[in-house]
């Protein structure tokens, strides 16, 4: 079975030493001194490692059932969530008022990778009711707000996003979900939604259900669609759990991972929705939450390929197979063990300074929504929103692929359900298809990110980047090992955004056949720039005399290693991102 | 539920119009005419739509069961595979000595991809047979020849091969199964084999297994090992299944693809074998089929990426969602269809793309083991030596890849196992594992294959593109779009090689740092190769006044494709590959 430790250190050395978050001036941050978040990061690790962890593999051989329209959660499930629930940690960055502790949301996020490592199916349950708060806090009246949120932020009731139908996922503007105005101000909803994540569970005593729908007389399309709140049980104005609200789980999808969490197909049956914000502009609503959820979603890809990580590491150490074939290192066995072997170097340093690189970026961007949501800063809100793509979609490709990687270095045994290395390679899966799929990132990212505002953030990127490098262009430690591929990459990311925007506005296929592309070069110049800063304090604690010299010399290499060899993909990204619509759409589709 | 039909009208443009088997001057390959091909492409076809395709999901939910010591293989299998048996599907390329068809193994080899593509669970047991059959025939004295081979041959017998033990997969010298030699010259294993491939079934009557075992006092590792026979129930003089041997199934692997395969733990207690091929000398009979084996499994990659790119296409063309930026194209409906979307299409290019020259390039491969084999070329023998590890390593990383984009086109159901997309996914997974891990065939590239017989074989392969380049430079319909980044991609893998050859005898690990992009490189080389040559033959087509343009049209269209956006990959490839190793091995192991 897979073991889990949470990257504490790591993550310690990002938040206090690369984003310095003690010294950032926004509220709650003054809270988080290292010591502190070593605290927190500590506890968390060890509900992860000690009751998260152990219920993963079984959670997704046992899986999620319907019996008599009761959802069973596999077995631990409930006993874990109430523990996760006493630990408070789901109001860990909510508001004081409603019973949360005021944290910031750079914190929550360091502390949701490790959960989401140890057991992601789990912490979906948690993790979709962080955003139904979010929403309800945001769009809510005062009165809603003091209805739901205590309760959810307790996680005596949990909460769900119903979004897509079976016909409809991307396109939302084809729903046909209705939601008919009643005299008491409430909305009798109806309709069919697919594909809802922690859709029903013997977990908690209500589900406070986010539905998506269109009030009849309403505009058409997109523009029309309204969001409502519908619980499973009616709640009196006393709080108090009443009868079932039309609302029932028509089946449960089969999935090829995240067994363990209950994604189901929920069937509104003149449910009674209460309306969330205000008419027609149930989008809008949904989308101030997406920078959040979709960061979270990103955070997936980095924890699967984390937790993957660790055990391909265990297990190249301890699987002895082969000689190293520049001398023995194991002379006293009958073979040396799998990390001598370069190519088992190659994908354990290509997770390692993925894992490193990409947690960075993420908290990076946790801190940027910090500073916009709490501290105001627009600025930060405009990078974050034209990095959030990026997070979403690279963070998840890269972080799949990455535990394909770690699955490969267990060779048969990376194939065998027992070791469990499959289940991170199927989990990870579908942080790439949830939450806006991430070819559809890519068109966010390049149809309306880029020139948002004129274009104002990504050039305010790409002169952070280069204020950077002059900034450090005398430090030696740094300047040829990492701030020229920086350069370079910057370059090259440059030209394409150059290209797009020139393109873009007379053949708009031309931007759009290269904005894969273009995405997971921008995630590669994060990750350079991440790592040419993580160089940056690692040296500098080198200078301070350190008494920990090896963990800073260690940083240098991984970057080293991300500088040389993961980035120069920005070479192969950018001669395809502008090769044009031509090549990809010369066919006509009866030509496939 | 996924659907499936074999691409013959591709199969018969490679086999007839790119390789010309029609006039190959080799024993067999006359009979190789258009018409000939095309009705066994059809037959083969109908019956992995009919018969193999349809138990191919059912097969994966329901999987192979252990009960009282006896597997049983999904509903259907047994059927389909009395079907196959009848069809004399097994012996078609076999010595007619012993039943089999006399075909040339190409005409397998395009057949064997249709059965894989729609079914690989269920073509696994004659694959392995077919596999087992070909050690015999090499190996075997005319006595066992004729007691194994003709029931093996009708599939009346399958057959297994038995490598791997628990604390050795790659490393095979540190095997344990023991042969005690017996006075009536047989011997007596012991000891355990695991992930044994249809190591046991209700399809056949017996179950004749290869297996390497070390005999009592021979050399140490490696070269101590010999390979014996060892049928599961034995046979006496007359051919008649007689009493158990000492054989038996441990248990079942769970697995997480290829679910309709049975993969076990076998265990041998004292059971009988008889010694195939020379004494100590088992490796070498192993390596013999390696070959055909590692195609096989390269194969396997293009099948489940032609059988997911045959239903994402269906997919895109029908699920309608969203409009096309430059004009709706369907205005009557609500959306439209997915394959509007430059992003779409972009995952649709590649995988027909490289399907379409993955074929190219494996029944390429297939021409030339027939030479070799049946016609003693002993030249197309070593570029076949050399680009095996390619073929297994390149096609099956790429193979998964592609099962991965198709399963993104599908969004949200592409996760949902009723929709057959993760399937594909999961089965492909095993291809880059088995029959040694990518890794190993990266090593046996770079460490083996590229110096074999002087470097003579390396120099051949580059001398062919040369040539074709410089016979062609004045052909106007590929120069430019074909032959010029061809050029480029095999330049840019020559200065690889170069380097490795430089580099490698000091440092190994240089080159082997490299190893995995090498062939990586490699194998889009021979790709761009294959699309080169297909170019130009479609051209040719097209130039005679083919009464089908459009098919050759498409094939330069898909191959400017191939061209323009995926060889690239080289350019990012070769950085890495001459990135030396010290950015791989810099961090002490225990600094992971």
């Amino acid at each position: 079975m897979p073991s889990y430790e949470a990257p504490n250190k790591d993550t310690a050395f990002i938040l206090h030493e690369l984003l310095k978050v003690q010294d950032e001036k926004i509220k709650g941050f003054d809270e988080l001194t290292p010591d502190f978040t070593s605290a927190v990061l500590e506890e968390a690790g060890k509900i992860a490692r000690d009751v998260l962890q152990p219920i993963n593999q079984s959670g997704d051989q046992e899986g999620c059932h319907l019996e008599n329209g009761i959802i069973r959660t596999p077995k631990g499930f409930k006993e874990a969530f109430d523990q996760y629930r006493a630990g408070g940690w789901n109001g860990l960055d909510l508001d004081p008022e409603y019973g949360g502790q005021g944290m910031p949301y750079t914190l929550h996020t360091a502390v949701a990778e490790i959960f989401s490592s140890a057991n992601m199916a789990f912490t979906m349950y948690p993790g979709l009711t962080h955003g139904a708060i979010s929403a309800i806090y945001v769009h809510g009246t005062d009165d809603q707000k003091a209805k739901w949120l205590p309760k959810m932020i307790d996680l005596e009731w949990t909460g769900t996003m119903n979004l897509t139908e079976p016909h409809c996922g991307t396109d939302l503007g084809l729903m046909r979900t209705k939601a008919e105005p009643q005299d008491d101000g409430s909305f009798k909803i109806s309709g069919q939604k697919i594909f809802i994540s922690a859709g029903d569970h013997d977990l908690s005593d209500n589900v406070i259900h986010l539905v998506l729908a269109k009030i009849p007389g309403g505009p058409d399309g997109i523009k029309g669609v309204s969001l409502f709140i519908v619980p499973k049980f009616l709640v009196d104005d006393d709080g108090k759990v009443g009868t079932s609200n039309g609302v029932s789980v028509g089946s449960i999808e089969e999935k090829m991972g995240i067994h363990g969490n209950s994604t189901c197909v929920m069937n509104y049956d003149g449910a009674t929705g209460y309306l969330l914000g205000e008419e027609h502009k149930g989008m809008r609503a949904m989308f101030t939450m997406m920078n959040e959820a979709r960061l979270g979603v990103g955070m997936q890809g980095l924890a699967q390929a984390e937790a993957a990580y660790q055990n391909a590491v265990a297990y190249a150490k301890d699987r002895l197979q082969g000689r190293d074939v520049t001398g023995t290192k194991n002379p006293d066995g009958p073979a040396d063990p799998l990390i001598v072997h370069p190519d088992i170097r190659r994908m354990l340093m290509n997770q390692k300074s993925f894992v490193e690189g990409a947690r960075a970026f993420i908290l990076w961007g946790a801190t940027m929504l910090d500073r916009g949501h709490v501290g105001g800063d627009k600025d930060a809100m405009g990078i974050i929103s034209l990095l959030t793509p990026v997070i979403k979609g690279f963070l998840t490709d890269v972080g799949f692929d990455m535990t394909v990687q770690a699955q490969q270095v267990y060779g048969g045994h990376g194939y065998i359900e027992e070791w469990g290395m499959s289940q991170f390679t199927r989990d990870a899966r579908i942080a790439m298809i949830y939450e806006g799929a991430n070819g559809v990132q890519a068109l966010d990212l390049v149809g309306r990110k880029m020139a948002q505002d004129g274009g104002k953030h990504v050039m305010a990127f790409f002169a952070m980047i280069k204020d950077f490098i002059a900034e450090n262009k005398d430090n030696e430690a740094i300047s040829a090992d990492f701030l020229e591929p920086l350069k370079e990459a910057s370059k090259e990311l440059q030209a394409v955004m150059m290209y797009f925007m020139q393109e873009g506005m007379k053949n708009p296929n031309a931007a759009l056949a290269g904005s894969t592309d273009a995405l997971h070069m921008f995630g590669h110049t994060c990750l350079g720039l991440m790592w040419a800063q993580m160089a940056k304090a690692a040296q500098e604690a080198l200078d301070a005399g350190t008494d920990d010299p090896e963990f800073y010399k260690n940083k240098l290499i991984t970057g080293r290693y991300y500088m040389t060899r993961v980035l120069p993909a920005t070479k192969m990204h950018g001669v395809r991102a502008v090769a044009g619509a031509d090549a990809i759409m010369g066919l006509e589709p009866e030509a496939f």
